[in-house]
This record gives structure tokens, sequence and C-alpha cells, in this order.
């Protein structure tokens, strides 16, 4: 279910792949999500027609490597859980991207159990 | 007010057209929105530079045919009435783009009347 | 904090920097965000491969200067604050990137404090 988009400016090929195993391992270990509940949006942008802007909020120094994780999820995750999982993709994204941690953002949107559709014209979480 | 984003993996011309075709008479035919009530943002990813995620989650063989739909709209649409534009989403995507029921992802988010701006930087739905 | 989506179609060179700065001006000028608190995703649209639609919905006259913003951002704005936003998007992205304010459509997401990381593996609205 959770439904995720990654941001990121156009780079060394199979950044952005890594970046999305990231993310979703993250998942599975943190949340409890299974393997085959993938579902992402990769955009590497190329700095011109479409590009990334970013500040040093919070006195984190972030550069051209910044990459935002938009995650739409059902409610329920406990500030905890959001933590670990936050923890794990900055360490993921490290070891599979080489992506530097200060550069992570994750923002996340919480929806409910209507509000997924899962194929075939269903509602999955609430019946037919 | 819907606010729809649709992302697919590109493929033959006009089938994402089809798509936001799809999606816009179904959120008419269902959710009672007014025709000219029409608000996409359409993206073909060309799966290298740009590209989607997708598992077999809840035994749905998925493929690259996938689509994404992202609907932001207001709160207040009972499970019963989003259970009908699921449904006439994914007839109408394969009507419409050939694009098989199976590959149809639809998610909402929901927010209050106040956060929006339809234009003339007016909050319209909470007057002003 | 806010993140920022900026999809407009492609025009002249510097249009998409110039709406950025709008927007981020006027979430500094009337919801008090820091100005280093800048976290943004630009894209201009091709017409092709990826596009937008719109229609004239509550008798604004739209067109293909049409610019959707959607922004997440923490829960806790009154409608005043959010209008007085709108309302100043519209000005500057007039002021700055020569879109008309009728052209300009805004869409609000909240969500908590635990949702955000911004950076180093930190979910720094809630502590660690």
């Amino acid at each position: 279910m959770p439904l995720v988009r990654i941001d990121a400016l156009a780079s060394r090929p199979g950044r952005l792949e890594a970046l999305g195993r990231a993310v979703h391992e993250a998942l599975i270990e943190t949340l409890g999500i299974p393997p085959d509940d993938h579902f992402q949006i990769l955009t590497a942008h190329d700095g011109t027609r479409s590009t990334l802007r970013y500040g040093d909020y919070l006195d984190v120094a972030r550069d051209e490597g910044i990459v935002y994780v938009a995650i739409t999820l059902r409610a329920g995750r406990t500030p905890d859980r959001k933590r670990a999982l936050y923890r794990r993709i900055a360490e993921l994204a490290e070891e599979y991207a080489g992506t530097e941690p200060r550069n992570v953002f994750v923002a996340l949107t919480e929806n409910g159990p209507a509000d997924w559709s899962l194929g075939n014209g269903g509602a999955q979480y609430v019946g037919a």
C-alpha cells in the first residue's frame, strides 16, 4: 500500500534504483510491509527542465545529493515506528546509493482504508 | 477541485490522455464533480531517467502497464462513493486506454475546504 | 518543512525558478517559515510526454499558463493564514514570473509532527 515518490537530481546510473531499494527495504523492516507491496514513482530531475530546491534548515548542510522521499500510507503507525523508518531509510540510502544521511528528506502523508484501490477496481482494505 | 496525478510508463501516443479522460469521467459520474472541475498532471516515465516500480501485492499480477492515480480531494466522500469511483476508473481506463483493471492503482488523500485556492489568490471554498 | 511541488508547462527559461521563488517568499511572509526551510520539486512539462489538464471551473478562465502548487505541511495554520498565503503566492507569481493570478492553483495537504524527517535519519519535530 504505501505509494512512494522519490525525487532526486540526475547523477550516476543506478542511483535512483538503489534509493528505491533502500526505501522499500526500510518499509519492510520497520513497518512490516510485505515485500511485494512495492509501489514507487522514481524521478531523476535534469536540473534545468525540472529541478529541486533545498536550504540548510535546522543546520543540515544539504547539497545536490538531496533526495525527497514522499510516502502516502494508511494512518496508524506510532511516532516510534516512523522514527525507526527514517533511521533505516537514511542508513540504507547511504549503503546502497552512497547518499549521505544529511541529504535524505522524508515526508509522510496518511489516509484511511477506503482511500486505496489496489487493482481490479476494488477497495481492498474495506472489502469488495 | 480534485487535483489528479497520473503516472504511467511511456507507451503508445494518446494513452496518457485516454487515462486522464477515464479518471475525469469517473469523478464526474461517481462523485458528481462538475465537468470543468478538471485539474490533472499527467506524466509518462521513460523507464530510465524516471520509472515506476510495482509488485504483485494481494496476488494481483501487475506489469509495465501499471498506472498510478493519486487524487487529492476534500474530505467527505463515503466509502461507498469511493468504491464506485474505483470501479468506474478501472472500467473506463480499460475502455478508453486499453489498460487492464489489474494495472490500475488509486490512492486518495483528503484535505479540508481551506486547503484550496482555485485561482486569483482566493480560498474559494471558505469565502474570499 | 513544507514540501512544495510546482508543476507548469514548459515556457521561457527561468519561469519555473521565478515561481519557486514566489511560493517560497509567500510562505516566509505569511506563515513565518524560516528562509532556509526551502524544499521544492519544480517540474516543467513538455506538453507531450507529460502534460497538464485544466478546466474553467468556478468561471476562472485558465490557459496554458496554469501552475499547480501542491504544498505538504504540518497541520495547524488557520484559514486566515492560508487565505493570506494564497493571496501572496498569486501576487508574487505575477510579479516574479508574469503568471496571471487566474492561472495559479494551490492545494495543501496537512500532516503531523512525526511525519517529517529533515535529514540524518531523524524525526526532528518529535525529538531524536
